[in-house]
């Protein structure tokens, strides 16, 4: 079987390899042997290297709201901006502070180079927190000594030393607070080793650290540059090499330019680093840094307590994608909206046959489902764990060539669908129409589709689409925040004139409707005009959760206030009608 | 320094580490040491895995789209579909074959079960073809073992040796195709490497390789369920324990279930394989399969051709979009729109002087910058070698807590920009106000989008915002693919009616500009309506190669045709008014 692949031409002769420019020599590493134990220390970094890296960095607002949640997941060191680089970081810092912000078991890290200027900035940043670790900073590369700098070997050692000194000097100038120190030999993947440890030691004699109050050090793949082997090889030299390691933290700052930093944080971890620093679903410079979520469930699926709670992921999802205005992929390992599908029939046999052996287990051993291993082909863990559900999902094709589901409401109906609508219709779709692999005319669609979300009324008292109805709605705003709501409702047959109030005109409604006895949260919302003419409409889809179980709603109205009401009531509506046993799809557990 | 971190209540007991599962035992392995030097041989399958786990399938033409795509690239064998499962499939086999669309040296490789009846249809879709790989596969793993097939072990070699048997006998229907051989013992990572090298060993007894005629062995991480380096141990340990290993050709299916399956495939080549399959961008079933791109230019950037042309990397991406009606992630590795960006001063100051370096060396050598290796800090690869380019941003902050600029103009405008315009327009909001992370309202920001893309003409003959200026539009489609465009253009100081043809609106607009020396080539095009009212408008924008250099348009319109018309004339302007020195952003290479 001859190998046909040619040469391509693209320009190979610019580029050398990694291990010819620099030598990680270990024959005798004892890390690929080793197994993970027990969760390392994490720092967060969305607030410094993830904003850093954002086209419309965070407002203090948003800042604030990551911050709050990092310390709801379990995060206990989190690095809270560049004081000294940004007047907006300066000022998000000062304010955690004064308005009391951090947890005594939370520390807050920040960032600062080398300079004098900058490390009194950075000093006056942190005043009055109880405890802080001031992340100084050079770099080391070969590189940026030539290219940057301009300076020797020792002219960059004089640059860390002196940020070293000036740091102990001005400890006095923050009395009431505890300073702990990080260093970063940055651009280090970029740095020879003899190097790297001899910056790394000298200044870990200045920082002078004891088993009390360890020095952390940090060793950034600021660019990933090779194999993540090599990046755990040399992790594990360093580790042999540094000074006073039992008074060290050694810390891990993985890039992700190969897409192998999972990798790299978790080889360097086995080869002895104490610390890893990321960022939830790897937001950061170019291709991000290490991504924290799947750094954390990939130990819990080991049965390790990663400390930190991930069990509503999609909350977790939901706070980043706002926080950093960047959608969360698809795929993104654990928490993307296709990751717990299956579309394949022989997965989904599998998957099927899976959750019923482990229910006989356990009906046969007289516990519960969740008190047994999980074992389950094709889902690696339990989504619900997760906060999340497994979906079978069932694709059903239209007239050869034409696309599926989503693709035909799209083009013929202008309705775009939320990625994971698409996949509860599917299954929709598929009940209706019993035609596993089989052909579905665009019609047939469309009117699933209407007679699933949409109200079907004819108006006629007999031909009622479910127990909740508008007939019209009216909004009005104080421009302060307080939205108060008048609608028109059909609850079963009586139609009487409500109102409501709330920070928006859906919080108005679900007032309204809890008064009724409906819980409702809102797990998701989406929004879009359908067309550019001048009968534009507008579509809305929410995902609620309406006593428990997970519907998605939709509404379409020339107003789009009006939408998203509306999509509330076909959410609700699903919900009655699915509690009554006659809904196609049963929603998803809550 | 005390760890505070403390128990999560993610239900652990739930979960065992693999280790304490499947035995990996190999302490004298080599691969660590090892360096790659030469590409893999690659197998593509988009076509099979990638379409298997999309919510639409792709279309009969989005199939052949992307299999042209990955010929034209490099690729020499790929996958193409299921056939026994899916008449599509089947049916789109067929079509390779009967439209002669496989080249000669690119081999076409279908999978099956070991079933008699799919293994007859798979020969039945291949019939005609010059040589196929027929890619046998069962499932061996303990869970699958016992809770899908009922089987023990016995059970399971016997369904692999039949159908082993059955693919041999059927080979003399097929008597002008050549046959080589693919099997999987799928779900590998789940299955006791004792007993996996045990089915694979008796199947290749019946498949009787020859060193021209090798099997292709390949061991799926079908769930991904350890670190990588364990994956790396079990492939060195089958190269070692599979007979005839010279041959067979050991092939790597990772799936990224933990956001490893770059690295899995990198280690476990450097173990002994020989081949990788996956799929471009990491499409495929829940986190997708391995990355073929992030791979390949992983290759280029040390030096190793990747055999595989990506010299236009946007090209790729924008194909893989259309056929999968998913995009890629931001943060893709060397594809993602933020990849070659760069937002902290820091790393813009030592992207210049490293680009300044190069400059000087080339200078001093006599040399073409292009002819020296590549050296630039932040910056792995060259973008330009991929078809991209390098993209300082300096983000301007509007009034504390409103957001940046693209949230300003979204939120205030309803204009939702394409990533990549939102970067070019950070630098020419930058240019403009020379304001280095200082402040800029809302109002400033609109009028400087105004001046830089939008018409500000006031008709006044002194007051004309760029060389073109559309007047009136008019088309008319004969609904047969043909769509006949009449303008009333200003060219200069001229209006005149000229009228053109293509298969829509913009190609026939391009030809019109073409015949007035303007060379354009499309990169780009992106709409959405801006608002749900009566008064709708539509945005349009579209990235184009202006004469040599990329420029965003913007075009806003009642209706979307006329928008984008107004988007072509406002990149070819701002070409224009660049090329005359007179433009904030000089555009970039294209």
């Amino acid at each position: 079987m001859r190998n046909t692949q040619s040469a391509s031409t693209m320009p190979i002769h610019k580029y050398r390899p990694y291990h010819e420019q620099f030598a990680v020599d270990l024959p005798d590493r004892t890390w690929p042997s080793k197994h993970i134990e027990v969760a390392p220390r994490w720092c967060a970094v969305d607030l410094r290297d993830g904003n850093q890296a954002l086209i419309d960095p965070m407002s203090p607002e948003r800042k604030r709201i990551m911050f709050d949640m990092l310390v709801r997941m379990g995060y206990k060191e989190i690095e809270v901006g560049f004081p000294s680089a940004s007047q907006t970081d300066f000022d998000f810092v000062r304010s955690l502070i004064d308005e009391d912000a951090i947890p005594d078991d939370v520390t807050i890290q920040v960032l600062t180079q080398a300079r004098e200027h900058l490390i009194r900035r950075t000093y006056e940043s942190i005043a009055g927190a109880k405890q802080a670790i001031v992340h100084l900073y050079n770099s080391t590369s070969v590189l940026q000594r030539e290219v940057v700098f301009r300076e020797d070997k020792q002219g960059i050692i004089d640059i860390a030393l002196f940020g070293a000194r000036t740091c102990r000097a001005l400890e006095a100038t923050v009395p009431g607070t505890t300073i702990y120190y990080e260093y970063s030999p940055e651009s280090y993947t970029g740095t020879e080793l003899e190097f790297a440890v001899e910056v790394c030691n000298q200044v870990i004699a200045v920082l002078e650290p004891t088993p009390e109050r360890k020095v952390i050090i940090n060793l950034p793949a600021t660019v990933e540059m090779a194999t993540p082997n090599v990046y755990a090889d040399s992790i594990e030299w360093m580790s042999r090499h540094l000074d006073q390691r039992e008074n060290l933290l050694i810390s891990l700052h993985p890039h992700n330019d190969r897409g192998t930093a999972i990798a790299a944080a978790e080889l360097g971890y086995l080869a002895g680093a104490d610390r890893i620093e990321g960022c939830l679903f790897g937001n950061g410079e170019r291709t991000g840094n290490v991504d924290l979520v799947a750094l954390g469930i990939n130990l819990f699926t080991q049965g390790i307590d990663p400390q930190i709670d991930f069990g509503n992921i999609d909350e977790v999802k939901r706070t980043a994608e706002y926080c950093n205005q960047l959608p969360v992929p698809e795929r993104s390992p654990w928490a993307g909206d296709l990751v717990f599908t299956a579309f394949s029939g022989s997965h989904q046999d599998a998957i099927k046959k899976g959750f019923e052996a482990m229910a006989a287990d356990a009906a046969a051993q007289g516990r519960s489902v969740d008190e047994l291993q999980w074992a389950v082909p094709y889902l690696p863990v339990d989504p619900k764990d997760l906060g999340r559900s497994y979906e079978a999902v069932i694709r059903v094709n239209s007239q050869s060539g034409k696309g599926g589901v989503a693709y035909l409401l799209k083009t013929d109906h202008a309705l775009d669908l939320p990625r994971k609508l698409q996949i509860e219709f599917s299954g929709v779709v598929q009940s209706k129409t019993d035609a596993e692999g089989g052909e579905v005319t665009s019609e047939q669609i469309w009117d699933i589709f209407n007679d699933e979300y949409l109200p079907s009324s004819s108006g006629h008292p007999d031909d009622k689409w479910g127990r909740f109805e508008l007939f019209s709605t009216r909004t009005s705003s104080d421009l302060g925040g307080r939205v108060d709501l008048t609608v028109d409702l059909r609850d079963d047959d009586g139609v009487e004139r409500v109102e409501g109030a709330g920070n928006g005109p859906i919080a108005a409604f679900l007032g309204i409707m809890a008064e009724r006895g409906i819980a409702i949260t809102l797990y998701d919302y989406v929004e879009h005009a359908m067309s550019a003419g001048g009968d534009a409409l507008a579509a809305s889809y929410v995902e609620l959760d309406v006593n428990g179980r997970r519907y998605w709603g939709v509404g379409i109205d020339a107003d789009i206030s009006t939408a998203s009401l509306k999509a509330v009531v076909s959410a609700v509506n699903r919900g009655i009608r699915a509690a009554a046993g006659d809904l196609a799809l049963a929603g998803v557990p809550a």
